[in-house]
């Protein structure tokens, strides 16, 4: 008989998850505590309940060709980072497209899961769920938990002296929506992640004024990064991720700064990093160094107090110290926790979960619960979590065997510590991960891992494309188990997709006098040099 | 007895001009249409007769420092580039600090100027004025007439066939004020000046889809240039003016495609210039690839014809060729003309009016007219039109002798033809010029402009500063008549203002073990090198 396997949350990792279950033969069971698919990426006007919030505005990190599933492009004209709702919208193509609707229970929140009483040997669990106002329970013999970790606000009032006192409005990041709240207000936000600098620079296109508080500083990348290319197309290759692990991690840490300020000078801008040796997920945005150049947005270190209608900022060099708030934003981030698991199967500590590969509890007799997408990879989060669902079914199944407890353990405790080996770039914090590194693990786990060295042999092409280009999820179903007859095409088509919808208007170029002239004369040295060899 | 000057037109260059005048102990009478000072930089929520009007958004193009009058810099706290409410405050300033306002009379309509009947021995001119229904008349020993070239919209609707069927709303952009009417609508923006693009990125974050129809192209720079400094202060130096000037055209022209794509590839973003030997004034923007590549604006090409209640682009490769549109924005530009002045004395043609050194009408007997302000150079307006009026005043001391009128018609005339040398950039509209070359042959005329040579023996920081730094307008009170003993200062210390309002979070950098380490072998090699030296 088939296994069943209980998925909790029907967001991109868990409708990976039901995929990964249909592929390999298991009988999935997805509950999604909402009226619909899509978790975090599904906009509401309100905030609802145990699931990310997003703002009106919010536009994919990382490009479609890198962000995609990995069998499942996304449309040719859809633009290169994709709005909200257009991202929306492919996540129920691909719904569509694998018939992962029907495995879906709406509406259905999960209450509890244990362990079966005979749980040592058959590494069963009991879901209880609720379902308009009724409680169900149900045996499954897996479960993989795609809760994500944007749920619960981070708002750490303490840290802020006064601001009890404050009479002008504050709330936490997950609360905002639109920019028109900020209309002609003097406001605040406070933290540097994605969302408190997007909301910072959408509020200054209304706001009287706007500062954006922040502590640690961040390094920002502009989508829009060398000659134009999305940056993760250009950053996540494989070739670049050789190198940057293969030297010292100081100097990584020297070309990485080096790299981030050729754009604009963090320090000149107050935004330098604090900590530059253990690398902070850098912060994409398109806009901010325009906004604060043309004093929209102005930086301030972190705030020391906070007044009845103002914020005073601690170590404020050269510019004053105290400024009238109207509105504060916490843009202080998340935490997680799963309110349904008992602290035995899965404690959080930290910030830190103990999962083995960022999956499966270290410590549980029976590897049957898997959790999706509790990592924040440099590089997108679908392929991520796809690959941790298609590793996690094959343990499931027995395919692939886990080590022993003990070395789980270590493996886990190890990064606690952050123990890292002074090469390649060093990630301070717990979810963090190299991309590119992680899914090779897993893929080569699951024989799934493309071999460079004799694709070099059969299909050159195709070899130095994987090695010199992007790391677009195509290359995860090159080869093994769940294997795309598309990816090949898919790879080699990659730029094509990425410039169709933006090169909307052709000009035939006429290269110039200069450029031939320079190609006339690399010409001529060919053939002289040609001649000279054979003279 | 003084001289006595009718000025027309109280916006930077009519303010420059009052002030000179007061300088060179003339006379000056600024008659201002409206009633308040300020000019273009004036934002009302309504579009003005007669007077260039802003949308609520425009930040200057130019930054602080080079866009000051030459003698009045901004106040240190201002943002790099100006939002307009701040620029206004500024030359409010400007006019307080040098007492202007009492030379200039406000809701006074110059309607007719006239040569006096003795012209040909006086140069006197008759000035007919209109104040609150009473005209005026009385007679000026000379005429500066700063009216600008951003007050005459140019909306050639014959250009677009099928624009009378047209159901939704078009209009020039002249007439935008805010985004707000662009709220869920479809909107097109014809034309790619700074204009054109600032509305419609502006349009794509509240309307339902926008697009930008440009048949030249352009290359677009960002205010945060290399580095982020700001990009006028790395593009605007002696030092790289040099250099432009002495390369062949083809070669710059090559040089500066390279550079500006740079940032991103103009081809893959549908916005190559057609045309790139002549380099058309460059756009200004921020944000406009990053709006591209989130799917937020889209490039087409030029219009083919208008439906009712839709758009067909020509040419339109790989992209629908018809798009459903609401409103339609012509950022088609300006025309300007002198309706106040007969054709005999100023004519404009073809969008040029023959003036020697962009200044005097090159025909007229007598140098007693000047139009200020009337040109783009690729840099700021303010300090051109200030050097244009204080060598104009000396003009009509009589202090400088302009040549025969034949050789002022030759020059116009070279210039109507586009003459083009071969080297440096080259300017394909009539009114652009290059900006250090051109204000330097002024200050040349003065005798103003400072001597490099000479500086680097007395004053090697400043003469090196001068050189390779920016080229800010300081530069041009160093010497000569209206000398600032302010300017050396204010030239050593303007990267200080650049920075001071941004650099507002100061991190101790902790200099990375590798850069000490590149540090102590560079003072190794140093030591070696000298050590050898005097063995």
């Amino acid at each position: 008989m088939a296994k069943r396997v209980a998925i909790v949350g029907a967001g991109v990792s868990g409708l990976a998850s039901i995929k990964c279950c249909l592929e390999e033969g298991l009988e999935p069971t997805c509950f999604e505590r909402s009226d619909d698919l899509g978790g975090l990426w599904r906009f509401t006007e309100h905030v609802e309940e145990g699931r990310a919030s997003l703002y009106k505005s919010v536009v994919s990190n990382s490009c479609k060709e890198m962000s995609c599933y990995s069998d499942f492009p996304f449309p040719e004209d859809y633009p290169n980072y994709v709005p909200n709702s257009q991202f929306l919208d492919y996540l129920k193509m691909y719904a569509d497209r694998f018939n992962l609707l029907k495995y879906i229970q709406f509406k259905t929140t999960v209450f509890s899961i244990t362990k079966c009483q005979d749980f040592n040997v058959s590494g069963q669990w009991e879901v209880v769920t609720l379902h308009e106002g009724k409680q169900e329970l149900a045996i499954f013999d897996a479960v993989m938990v795609c809760t994500g970790f944007l749920t619960n606000p981070h708002l750490p009032l303490g840290c802020f002296p006064g601001i009890k006192t404050f009479k002008g409005q504050y709330f936490h990041s997950r609360q905002y929506k639109h920019p028109d709240i900020f209309k002609d207000k003097r406001v605040l936000v406070v933290g540097m992640g994605n969302s408190g600098t997007d909301i910072a620079v959408e509020a200054s296109h209304l706001a009287k004024k706007v500062f954006l508080s922040t502590t640690g500083g961040a390094w920002v990348i502009s989508r829009v990064f060398d000659s134009g290319y999305p940056w993760d197309m250009v950053f996540t290759t494989r070739f670049q991720n050789l190198i940057r692990n293969s030297l010292p991690t100081p100097i990584v840490t020297w070309l990485v700064a080096k790299k981030m300020n050729s754009w604009f000078n963090h320090a000149n801008y107050g935004l330098v990093p604090k900590d530059r040796i253990q690398l902070k997920e850098p912060v994409l945005n398109d806009e901010l160094p325009g906004r604060i150049i043309t004093g929209k947005v102005f930086i301030r270190p972190s705030i020391k107090e906070v007044k009845e209608n103002s914020v005073v900022f601690d170590n404020a060099h050269n510019t004053p110290s105290e400024e009238p708030i109207d509105v504060i934003v916490f843009a202080t981030g998340y935490t997680f926790a799963f309110p349904f698991l008992d602290e035995s199967v899965v404690k959080v500590e930290d910030g830190q979960a103990s999962l083995y590969k960022y999956i499966f509890p270290a410590h549980l007799q029976k590897p049957t619960l898997a959790v999706i997408g509790l990592i924040k990879p440099l590089g997108s989060m679908i392929p991520t979590g796809e690959t941790q669902a298609r590793y996690a079914v094959r343990v499931f199944k027995g395919v692939i065997k886990l080590p022993p407890t003990s070395v789980m353990i270590k493996e886990v405790n190890e990064r606690k510590e952050n123990k890292h080996n002074g090469f390649g770039l060093c990630y301070c914090k717990a979810l963090q991960s190299d991309y590119i590194t992680y899914i090779d693990d897993l893929l080569s786990s699951m024989n799934a891992k493309p071999n460079l060295f004799s694709l070099l042999l059969t299909d050159p092409l195709l070899a130095l494309t994987i090695f010199f280009g992007p790391c677009s999820p195509y290359q995860f179903r090159l080869t093994g188990p769940g294997k795309w007859e598309g990816a090949r095409n898919a790879i080699m088509t990659q730029w094509d997709r990425t410039f169709k919808v933006t090169k909307t208007r052709i000009v035939q170029e006429s290269s110039s006098p200069f450029e031939s002239l320079l190609k006339l004369f690399a010409i001529l040295a060919l053939l002289v040099s040609v001649f000279l060899i054979f003279l």
